[in-house]
């Protein structure tokens, strides 16, 4: 297939930061796609079709061959789109970026979305506050630069969109503040400097919609109690 | 650093399936290097040092530079000696070996290891079950050719070395057998095949050295039931 004839696909949610990630990389090698919005509580025949393993949201498919896992999905558009490169071009340095942005989801994403579902759970949910503190706490002594990438985003910072808008999203609907300027001032001045990057400003979703679908969650689990 | 001074070490222990992934790619490309043993009941200085984050083995140190986590280790090392790659050239054949690498570390060596640490609890401990033998199964029907890598071994091999050689272990630790020929014929099949390849035969610990180690573990696992 020719290049002009590409096809270009993304099945998403307006409320993922795993999605985001993809859209923010997409729109940073110029590529233009298809966006589907999927219902997750009805899957459809095309997620089942295209994640049969995960069900789950996002799913790049790229003439009708489909990717799923966002870091992996990452990983795929660098090496399909060389341009504007998100990757280090050295090794050692590619390597880094892989490290980090695993670090990110293995350790802030997992403790900071644990925040919202141990709301019933008080000495639980002070654990994971904790760990999402100390996590953060080593991502901030690895800030160098302007951004996780240099003077460029790259990689690291694309995946750490959860922390520059999705984790002041939980803080505001728990009234939880972990995540403040006076505690990571670095990692605080970046995700200020990441969110007004034109990239990604016109690629993050609307965050009253957001709040109002997440505080109805949160409500929802309280009422569960 | 010419390349005839590098200097390759990595910090491991016999009994990690994590570990013996980075010696079996090692290997595959030619590369000699020092192997340090370290007891993880008392992390060594170096151990401290070069994997502040997680402080667990493998970390392949590359002329003083550390590496860690395992799957990020084989990237870094199929990036930096070319010979006899372990990723297929293909942009979307790597990422397909990307994401079954992952999902064998997200699916069957969390569920797998469970099993082992489940042994008070019969409940949870065939869920655990259930869980390994359904990504098993989606996993027996990905595997088209001889190795996952095609007719030669690569990314997805080296990372199912868990499946090959410590899953038997366990079922033999703990009686249960959920990992059979019966149920996953040509999956055994290839496990067979992965352990007969010499790279991988001589870079598999002694059995029985980890049936003893392991077997202590899990009785003193009952017996703090």
């Amino acid at each position: 297939m020719a290049a002009n004839q590409e096809e270009v696909k993304l099945l998403g949610s307006v409320n993922s930061p795993f999605v985001c990630r993809v859209q923010i990389a997409l729109k940073l090698k110029g590529i233009e796609y298809k966006f589907v919005e999927e219902n997750l509580a009805i899957k459809s025949d095309e997620l089942l079709k295209y994640n049969p393993v995960y069900k789950k949201v996002p799913v790049l498919v790229h003439n009708d061959k489909p990717i799923s896992e966002s870091l992996v999905i990452l990983e795929y558009i660098d090496e399909t789109w060389k341009q504007n490169p998100i990757l280090p071009s050295d090794p050692y340095q590619r390597t880094l970026a892989r490290f980090w942005s695993k670090f990110i989801d293995d350790k802030i994403v997992a403790a900071s979305v644990k925040v919202i579902h141990t709301v019933n759970d008080v000495k639980e949910r002070a654990k994971n506050v904790e760990e999402s503190i100390e996590a953060l706490r080593i991502l901030e002594n690895e800030l160098k630069d302007k951004f996780f990438g240099g003077e460029e985003i790259g990689f690291v910072d694309i995946a750490a969109v959860f922390i520059a808008f999705w984790i002041p999203l939980i803080q505001d609907i728990t009234g939880l503040q972990f995540f403040t300027a006076e505690k990571f001032p670095k990692l605080h001045k970046w995700s200020q400097e990441f969110l007004n990057h034109p990239i990604v400003k016109e690629n993050i979703p609307p965050r009253d919609t957001l709040f109002a679908y997440f505080k109805a969650h949160y409500d929802s689990l309280i009422a569960s109690k």
